[in-house]
């Protein structure tokens, strides 16, 4: 049926346009506000959240042979919510018999019910907010927009862009080839396009929905099967979402099963036995590099999509406006605590310092002026809070721990900052410490900074100077390296910021990953086309 | 500059509306004819070929430590000819040497001198035509067809796409987001292309050219020099295709060195150490199963586009034109002696036989009609040749004298026809050697040719019926099995024919090959954008 599809055209359409436009356009509204959301929408998601704790979730018809789940909130907060679990084999026995319904059915029918869905997941935003910053620690308000309407605009544009690739080439053609004199040579071919295979996706602890959502709608509209390991620290917003999809499936005559919740424990994980099953032929993996390095090893048989790491840069050349750089920087280094995979981390500045509108400032003057404008940033304890929200996972926390003791602190505390700590600037450092680093002069800065783009991966860089030629010469040099480059930012746009339809999230040129939000190639190898071809007379 | 764009802008712009038409379309000239190249064009290209034989074969600066070739006609002519050849080092250091101007170049220069290439490649068809018989055993019509026009649609049709794929998204944008009352962000976005790095082209014995162009034209369009490892029984097309592309690049004020030939001995191939090399990011292979399992062990640094090997079926359950039919098959079995990717291997019919227009046939009499036409095919020696050409290499002739030892001989000869040789019939049996296999009825004949399309691989599969409902039923699961499906052929359409700008070659979904020829995802994974950005004040 394509009902969802008639109701959601226009979305549909809205959302190509802005595929090929680039500019600004999010369909999902990111403030949490009654007047946008309906009134008591805030106090229903917090209802709901609280409904589901320390309950058993429910997911119908859902492959379950035990429960699990033991997530906790970096709040403090025990969720005790525990999820219908299934072995391996189970689930993908049952995403492999979900298989020929949803490939058979139209790419209207599929993309329809996952606008509908996404509809639907958008109205549940107050309650993902709340699931969201009590599995991820994210503050409420960007656990809303991360975890629901910017999630859901990245959703929304991988489906346009299979869409769009579905349908770029007939159905059908008639191919005649003259013969001179003679009757031309006639056939009719017919494509009907065939979907890769059962997808895996394996979702962080970070950003559970916005990493696994273009992935996961991808591989649906495109008639893949999906199997999602969430990670088992952030299980709810996953399955809050995997909850929707599969009510929406139902209702629009798809397989509900071709969406499955691969619920596991943190010591009993089966992400390996799921990748390494021949059957799984697309995997979506957010996360660290090791763990890409084992996929590329042991799951050659499966196209694998990535997001991995990266030392991301900072490069400080110089500042026409110096406080708004700082309090730009400081923004970015502070929210979420650093543990965005577009946070800065490394910050590059040459050894005589750089000019800006308040003079010459030496590597110490910038250094201290980014430290001074993080503790105004962070003076009010609630502001800070709303601004840092909390350490998602202990290792992350530990390793801030580490930290302290391999380099000169500049400013302590959640941020820290450290120089002479030149090792750990190199590689990623995750979680909310940065590193001053000097340079011999500005060339070796952006060689410093491009170096490490290219060796050890780079999802965005900062470039900060006054010299345009200097500029200008910089940019090819990043473009090369693969990275998204900010320049000179202040106000309230933050080198962390990625917009839907507009910014290509990962280049997939640098070991940062291979996949790119949304770029054509993350979604052209989920399907192939077959042909039938027959002679007219 | 631009000047070859403007030039071939029409043939572009042409090349793009056919790709999303897939009706017939053929840029370039498929008849030797002198009515279509020229008057004196047939003795040019003779003389021209024969001018080659025994010499230096001289590319200008290309890289030179010594000389190697050792190609012998399949007809019995030593070529002699002997190339310049260089250590995978210096050919890997010379590619990266190009690849900044590469990738400088705009979209524009690189489609227009590739497409001048093209232009000038098919002037020198005739040439090409001597040097694909001479190395692949194919007749001269066919090498003229498949090694010049054909080989030549296929590259346009990469290029086109890859040219649609570089254009799809604006170069800048401007950003403008809403804030409330107070003014809005903005920025301005701009992209860059990044090629994806070196590529190595690795070309097969039988159609260097038309398997290699696709994979080349589009790495070279989309900005990635490009490294061609021919077969060493298969150089001189390719070694004419890199002289022109190199000539022509250097009017066009792109590096030379952007295209190299890696010529090897077949004792000392360089295949791996090319493929190992971490600077290679993209191969496209055309060859054997063994070697692609080594590509994807071995060279997990690079993406991998494959056309490899696979099981070709015809299952014959219904004649509504016998004797038509018979001839079509003989005609399929034996051009170029079965050495095309897409020649039919394994005949299956139902051990009750089927229907046709001439009354009921058994299995005996469907294999004893296909022999009969097969000798009336290639009754006259001098059509025989024509039609089987040689066979290319020593290899496939050592097979084919094994099979007639390992099964009941059908038909004796070239192409060799043998039942009761079950195992051999399910692997692909490389060269002019079929297999007639019954199965116990319709629905098995079906389950067996499309258990091994999904199992071993197939490129073509061929069904012959007049049970329309059983034609119904059967389209999805050859589609299911991710090939491509003829039916019912007769009179001059063949199943091995696969037209540029309208059928996909191979289709990628199952083991004969992860690359279509020439889909988007063809062409995607070869570039990735860079984005600088900036606040507008």
């Amino acid at each position: 049926m394509t009902e969802f599809f008639d109701r959601h055209i226009g979305l549909l359409d809205a959302a190509q346009a802005a595929l090929g436009a680039r500019g600004y356009w999010a369909p999902f509204q990111e403030i949490p506000s009654e007047k946008l959301y309906g009134e008591g929408s805030r106090a229903a998601g917090q209802a709901a959240f609280d409904a589901l704790l320390g309950q058993r979730f429910e997911l119908d018809g859902h492959p379950e042979s035990y429960r699990l789940g033991a997530e906790e909130s970096p709040y403090g907060l025990a969720l005790d919510i525990c999820y219908p679990a299934a072995s391996p084999t189970d689930l993908i026995t049952a995403a492999q018999a979900a298989a020929p319904a949803l490939a058979a059915a139209s790419p209207a029918a599929r993309v329809g019910a996952l606008i509908e869905a996404l509809v639907r997941l958008n109205a549940q935003s107050f309650l993902i907010a709340h699931a969201t910053q009590h599995t991820t620690g994210q503050a409420f308000a960007m656990a809303f927009q991360a975890g629901g309407p910017h999630a859901q605009d990245r959703a929304l544009e991988a489906v346009a862009l299979a869409w769009q690739e579905m349908k770029r080439y007939p159905q059908s053609a008639i191919w005649e080839k003259p013969q001179g004199k003679a009757a031309p040579l006639r056939l009719e071919k017919h494509w009907a396009l065939v979907p890769a295979g059962v997808a895996l996706s394996i979702g962080c602890n970070t950003f559970p929905t916005w990493n696994s959502y273009p992935g996961l709608f991808a591989s649906l509209a495109t008639g893949n099967p999906v199997i999602i390991k969430p990670h088992p620290r952030a299980i709810l917003p996953l399955a809050l979402t995997v909850a929707t999809l599969r009510q929406v499936f139902v209702e629009a005559g798809l397989p509900a099963d071709a969406i499955l919740l691969a619920v596991d424990a943190p010591e009993g994980e089966i992400t390996q036995t799921l990748a390494t099953n021949p059957a799984i032929r697309l995997i979506d993996y957010t996360g660290g590099k090791a763990f890409g390095d084992w996929l590329r090893e042991n799951a050659r048989h499966a196209r694998l999509f990535t997001e991995e790491a990266g030392v991301n840069t900072v490069t400080l050349l110089g500042a026409p406006d110096f406080k708004g750089m700082c309090d730009n920087l400081a923004f970015s280094l502070a929210l979420y605590s650093g543990q965005m995979c577009t946070s800065p981390q490394t910050l590059i500045i040459p050894q005589g310092g750089l000019e800006s509108d308040q003079g010459h400032k030496s590597p110490e003057d910038v250094a201290k002026g980014i430290a001074d404008a993080l503790d105004r940033l962070l003076a009010d304890p609630a502001r800070a809070s709303a601004v840092t929200g909390a350490i998602a996972n202990p290792a992350t926390r530990a390793r801030l721990e580490q930290a302290c003791k391999q380099g000169r602190v500049l400013r302590d505390g959640t941020p820290l900052m450290l120089s002479d700590a030149d090792d750990l600037s190199a590689q990623e450092y995750f979680g909310p410490v940065s590193f001053i680093v000097q340079t011999p002069d500005a060339a070796s800065a952006i060689a410093r900074a491009t170096g490490l783009a290219r060796e050890q991966g780079a999802i965005t860089a900062a470039l900060y100077d006054t010299d345009e030629d200097r500029i200008a010469r910089a940019i090819p040099e990043f473009a090369r390296a693969g990275v998204n480059l900010s320049i000179n930012l202040t106000g309230n746009i933050f080198v962390n910021q990625s917009a839907a339809f507009s910014d290509f999230h990962v280049t997939g040129a640098n070991p940062a990953g291979n996949a790119c939000l949304t770029d054509p190639a993350f979604v052209t190898p989920r399907f192939t086309r077959a042909m039938w071809r027959r002679q007219i007379s």
